[in-house]
């Protein structure tokens, strides 16, 4: 039996849903999902009800988190065509700002000119006070994070560049993002960008058997998307999930909405195309830890760390033992070849072999002062 | 009796609609209102019927213009979403390459950034042999000038620094777009913009009384708009028409077209301008005569000039002493202090007093071998 241990887990792009929309996820159904999938950090999207678009509403989220949370949160604020950019007193206190400027779950996108120019601008003035945590600089702000497909990405990376805020790309999906992002990082520009496992390893050919279940924004891309992805690896500067869950019952409706759970299958998916000679364990230990870690500035967590198996014969993926409270997972029946056996989060073991072992509100709420 | 000679305008935007929609307008009628309107290089585009997206059809459209032209036309090459790049091969022979990336009169609308990404690389991968006219490199290529509303700006600037291409942004019309430009050409960027008489004329507000003759891409904007555009004028490079003519029984179609014509109005306005001291004439000859001929690398015309008379009382503009095969324009009515009496162009009188002197063919098409 081979078992690994490495660093506990920063996924950087989840919705764990509360407050609005408690009957998907919450703060302990989530991070409960994220430490079984040995991530001890995530970083949380301002999308629900109401979005995270003031320092009020930043602060009754934090609120919410310090009191359920078993891992630790940050969370981003939003930016959003009422508010614009109320969140600004704030800033500080997020771990970056999430703009929408594509199509999405939720009414954030932005769409003029004006509005961007504007969330783009007074974000790198109120850098000039405080810094950049990318920049080393504690109380600083976090980057700029774009939900941006296809001609939205050079809108957002000349807005980035005009401003020189650094700019991280969420959920990069296609051919032709991705090779504008590494032509872009030619020229220097101040861009990151992140891939989801099921972009990297699913395809518009599971579209059609995946139905509703295979739904999310960005789509599924093509064959010729997802091998541009591969081919540019050394591009994708993170793995994160985009961890969306909705319930079996909304994904059954005659308009279900777009999103999927990814909290518990994405260590399990990298360390078997480790299995499969795709990936490094080096590749995922980058782009799970160490760059999400420098990009959002984000603490060191001492004495935590993960357990996987790697297992001689992989095993089909049970939505039976999933944590996540909607129980499903686009990866259902698909044979993994490791699982997560236990985390220990700052000297205490969180997890063991599907037994959750935290209290509520071990987790901390990153970039606030505690109490 | 004042009048005054002044240098020859360019206008660098005109739908001459030849081939194709010659019942609008063809290279005689054409450039028979430019020189009615003061005007002895006209700058033609590409979104006639066939496009003109290959060597062939620029070729084919040069001919017509040679034939017929009684002024200097220069021609701008389209891309197109199915022939992509095919003009590069007569690159050289165009003015300019015109990329339409918002919506327009015809079909030539690029929405992928798969092609927006090549049309910006391959134009510049042709500069690296042949260099920028606007470098004064003769046989060079002209500039990427492209009709990008809103967020479709901000992509362009985008490409345009990637590639270090000049970026020239026709009829500008908004506040978020003059005000991202500006802080671009602070940046540096290689870029550089128009903005037509009717948006500087007109706004939202004159709308109604105009109806179909007042609606044309981009529409017209609002006052607040219009304001920003008079108090941006040093980031103003160009005043063009985009002369768009369409027949007064299109526009009284159900869905009339959209477009307006110019070439006649544009020097009478902006010298009505000056009288009323919102502009200067050097104002003019900066962005009708000096700046379009850098940008777009243009020959100098010798000998080449325009008498107008400047109006004790202000006459109203008359739809029936107009060249255009169209016969009208959203000016009709308008008091205007001052018009065109005479141009001579090359040492020859062209134009005098409503008539015109110059044969069919006299003009020159440019960038194109004589013969």
């Amino acid at each position: 039996m081979t078992i690994l241990r490495i660093p506990g887990l920063v996924d950087a792009h989840v919705h764990l849903r509360e407050p609005g929309y408690e009957h998907k996820e919450d703060f302990y159904s989530g991070t409960a999902a994220a430490l079984a999938g040995g991530v001890t950090t995530v970083l949380d999207m301002p999308n629900t009800q109401p979005p995270t678009a003031t320092p009020e509403q930043l602060a009754a989220k934090a609120r919410l988190a310090a009191a359920k949370a078993v891992c630790d949160v940050g969370l981003f604020v939003a930016a959003t065509n009422d508010l614009a950019d109320a969140y600004l007193p704030a800033a500080t206190r997020a771990c970056g700002l999430k703009i929408y400027v594509s199509d999405t779950f939720g009414s954030l996108r932005i769409d003029t000119l004006d509005l961007m120019h504007r969330l783009f601008r007074t974000w790198a003035e109120r850098a000039r006070d405080v810094g950049y945590r990318s920049d080393g600089q504690a109380g600083g702000l976090g980057p700029v994070a774009v939900h941006a497909e296809e001609l939205m990405l050079p809108v957002c990376l000349n807005l980035s560049r005009l401003y020189d805020a650094p700019l991280h790309v969420v959920h990069v999906s296609r051919r032709s993002e991705i090779e504008l992002i590494r032509v872009a990082k030619e020229r220097g520009y101040r861009v990151t960008c992140e891939v989801t496992p099921h972009h990297l390893f699913l395809t518009t050919d599971d579209a059609a058997r995946l139905g509703p279940l295979g739904d999310m924004r960005p789509r599924l891309a093509t064959p010729d998307d997802q091998c541009a992805l591969w081919k540019n690896l050394a591009v994708i500067d993170v793995f994160a999930t985009d961890h969306a869950p909705h319930t079996q019952a909304e994904k059954a409706l005659p308009e279900p909405p777009p999103g999927v759970p990814g909290l518990e299958t994405m260590l399990p998916l990298l360390l078997t195309a480790v299995a499969d000679q795709r990936l490094t364990l080096d590749d995922i230990i980058a782009r799970c830890c160490v760059n999400p870690r420098r990009i959002y500035g984000l603490p060191e967590q001492p004495e935590t760390w993960v357990e996987v198996e790697i297992l001689e014969e992989p095993i089909a993926w049970r939505n039976e033992e999933m944590h996540t409270r909607v129980g499903w997972s686009p990866f259902a029946g698909i044979p993994l070849r490791a699982r997560v056996r236990s985390v220990t989060l700052r000297g205490a073991p969180v997890y063991a072999d599907g037994t959750l072992l935290a209290q509520p509100g071990s987790g901390h709420v990153l970039f606030h002062a505690a109490g």
